[in-house]
């Protein structure tokens, strides 16, 4: 398998050789806020189809592939508990945030607002076109 | 080489055993951000250093090893021009926006203020102890 001796970054593009630039850069600047986004809308417990369809109404398109992991992981580090019960006629797993997720929460919007004000003043530089 | 069959992912995890969970998701936070403040950093030409040099006041530390090949990547897409030539004792090589680099500076600005305003609907949502 010669591809196992690619680095996964050449075979990711490897992968997708026809998305768009914009869609790439783009995908990379949602992907650090989904947590934070995540973890703020589990503060109320939802099962996992219900939280995309929650962060779609505030414009934050998650595709099932990268959202599940997502709250894998999370659980499996401790910020999230879950429990699968029945909802309707089949079982779904609905998480909520622990204690610990609470406080890494805190910690992300702070840590959101400062990267926030660094971009804000970084991107208002007018430019004066000198090279 | 078992390594080479292991996802990039874990890899990743195993390598930094020690490194704090908060500490990981603010690098993921800040990681999809950097190709932003660099492009509108870089409507100034500037070399590498000195580029870092303005990151960090603006409070965005980054390692040249995230800086540097991230600088290459966005070169060889045609967002940035470089230009290697004298600075003082030494060759440095210097980075500025081509043109296509500043019409994706203005669409990742804009994605950013929806990203943005996104975050501040989910996070500023009161949470009201309901589970």
């Amino acid at each position: 398998m010669i591809g196992s001796y690619i680095p996964a970054s050449w075979r990711r593009e490897a992968q997708a050789p026809e998305t768009p630039l914009f869609d790439r850069c783009r995908a990379e600047l949602r992907r650090g806020c989904l947590t934070l986004a995540a973890l703020a809308e589990l503060r109320r417990e939802q099962h996992g189809y219900a939280l995309r369809q929650s962060l779609k109404r505030h414009g934050l398109d998650v595709e099932p592939g990268t959202l599940y992991p997502l709250l894998r992981r999370l659980e499996s580090r401790g910020l999230l508990m879950s429990d699968r019960r029945d909802h309707g006629r089949r079982k779904k797993r609905f998480y909520r945030l622990s204690t610990e997720g609470f406080r890494m929460l805190d910690q992300l919007r702070a840590e959101w607002a400062r990267i926030d004000r660094a971009l804000k003043e970084v991107t208002d530089v007018p430019y004066d076109g000198a090279a």
